[in-house]
């Protein structure tokens, strides 16, 4: 049977002051449809999976994340260890009642603008690993020389559509992005992927082999383990990119042009959520917005936001807080959060 | 006897969103003391006046405007007809009752770091004025080429701290300005100034009949006027520097430097209130600026605004609104309100 795995642990400062600690960035809805991105990935997941959707979050986030999307299996890890831990936990649990388990794996907190693309793509994927046991990841060919991205090198020559991964390559600069922009040989890494449960336990054995034998343990020993959490929160903190992908022959690709976008900063909305005729994003209440083109405004309980003479801003309201800074420099809203947690402002954050 | 007479009609839109039709300017506390510019504007007069102080205000502000400041005597107008029926209508009470009062006319809105020198000009004024029977300026030498402000001429010459004004100058253009403040002969006009009772009522039956007659009669019939509304809704609508001052050869000025400044956008912040290290003015609440200087930044309610890499930017938060402008653009606030006003939010106005 086919699977799908939504990883939704992500504890979302990127996007504060909308995204909270207990209110992480796939729990927002940031789309005029009102959806949560969780729900959007759920929904995505469900197309392509013959069984209930698995999510794997955290402790201090599952009762919220039920609580958006009710009708799915729930995974709440006893630690944060990083996507391979949170990826085999998932797997073994899977792999325990469907030997012949295929699963599609899925972040929670991304955009898809062609969600029917990416159901072709992921097919593909599954397709490809049914026949292959291959590890299939959705690539997504570049639209912009992105230097916060991972990419994968595709190997040249025709294909039927899944393309030969020649290597993992992690965030270039931006002459390196150049190149691979103009290439046509690059992908973006968009952490979605599809594999066997029973592959992918076989791929930790040979390179996670702690988190293979903890993972096994805890699903298999279900309420017998002596201490599942100290278990798990012995293992080692290590992405499955790193840990296993980077590692293994066996990684193809499907490209996908989807309209992906990773959701990773303000900065990303106005493509997620499109702008008005001024280029003006304005989401979630009233505002209004004179002179001044490509700003970002985001307002969550009715204050209205004016703004006149200023361009290239973003400014959100949200959850007693506001937040002001440049759209090229939305990142740094990182140093606000790092500031307000080093100023005794726990309630924000 | 020494009255003062204090103009807080103002309906302040240039101090939005913390200044609404109603709650203008004059009654925000907008000093780290909490105390409204109108209370503090009592106290001022307080210490010239031998009798309660007179504010004249609209009947829609006389309830708010008589709970900031509960001991002074207050006149509600039927209508706005501008500062020559304010003034031409509390004078004619004031001489109702004492037929030799000498009045000092003070703006509401206005702040004055040197309190005690504005006592000592306001002396200076009032004793020329029981002396000559003239009207008597305060002048604030200018310490800047504003642009937005009117102007006295002096005549030339020495003086004894009370010097002839030759004319009026409205608001300059920039190079106008700049010769101003070069020459040293020119004040700017704050507003305030003295004379007595009896020469303004003579002033105006020269200058301003309609307004003479109808004031007046409304103080002396009070009560038993048929229609005072009426009447005074008749009157022009004009300022008593223009309707009287600039047509009259009894003007003087006395020059005192007192730190004034009439508090005409959210930009005169920082000279009001001071600022931080890093030149950022921060009233009202909890706020973080990270690598940014020269920002105007209030809050009203305890809602956390939080900054990077900004500068030179005005943000303000109050009643359900949120301001955002370039400090140098800070009077285009009145452009905002225009269209909060055109897009029917009558609520936030």
């Amino acid at each position: 049977m086919r699977h799908a795995v939504i990883l939704a642990g992500g504890s979302g400062t990127r996007l504060w002051p909308a995204s909270r600690r207990g209110r992480p960035k796939q729990l927002l809805a940031l789309t005029h449809d009102k959806e949560s991105l969780l729900a959007t990935a759920v929904s995505r997941a469900r197309a392509i999976a013959d069984d209930r959707v698995v999510v794997v979050t955290s402790e201090a986030l599952a009762a919220a994340t039920q609580a958006a999307v009710p009708d799915v299996e729930l995974i709440a890890e006893p630690a944060a260890r990083n996507t391979a831990a949170a990826i085999g936990l998932a797997a073994a649990m899977i792999l325990e009642r469907d030997p012949s388990a295929v699963i599609a794996v899925l972040p929670a907190d991304q955009h898809v603008r062609d969600r029917e693309g990416l159901t072709c793509a992921l097919d593909t994927c599954l397709t490809a690993v049914e026949r292959t046991d291959v590890i299939a990841l959705v690539g997504i060919p570049p639209t912009r020389a992105e230097t916060g991205f991972g990419y994968l090198e595709m190997a040249a020559g025709p294909s039927d559509g899944v393309r030969a991964v020649l290597r993992f390559v992690e965030k270039p600069d931006q002459t390196t992005a150049y190149c691979y922009l103009a290439s046509g040989r690059y992908l973006w890494n968009a952490g979605i992927f599809c594999l066997t449960a029973r592959r992918l336990l076989a791929e930790l054995d040979t390179h996670l082999p702690q988190t293979a034998g903890a993972v096994r343990q805890i699903v298999r020993d279900n309420g017998l383990v002596l201490d599942p959490r100290g278990l798990y929160e012995a293992l080692p903190a290590v992405s499955f990119d790193t840990g296993v992908m980077e590692k293994t022959d066996r990684v193809v690709a499907v490209p996908a042009a989807v309209g992906w976008n990773d959701v990773g900063s303000w900065a990303a909305l106005p493509e997620v959520c499109g702008h008005d005729d001024d280029g003006n994003t304005i989401l979630g209440g009233d505002a209004i917005v004179l002179d001044g083109s490509r700003n970002i405004v985001v307002t969550d309980d009715g204050t209205m936001i004016t703004m006149v003479g200023i361009s290239d801003l973003v400014v959100v309201k949200a959850g007693g807080a506001i937040l002001v800074v440049r759209r090229d420099q939305a990142q740094r809203v990182r140093e606000v959060v790092d500031a307000l947690g080093a100023r005794g402002f726990a309630r924000l954050l």
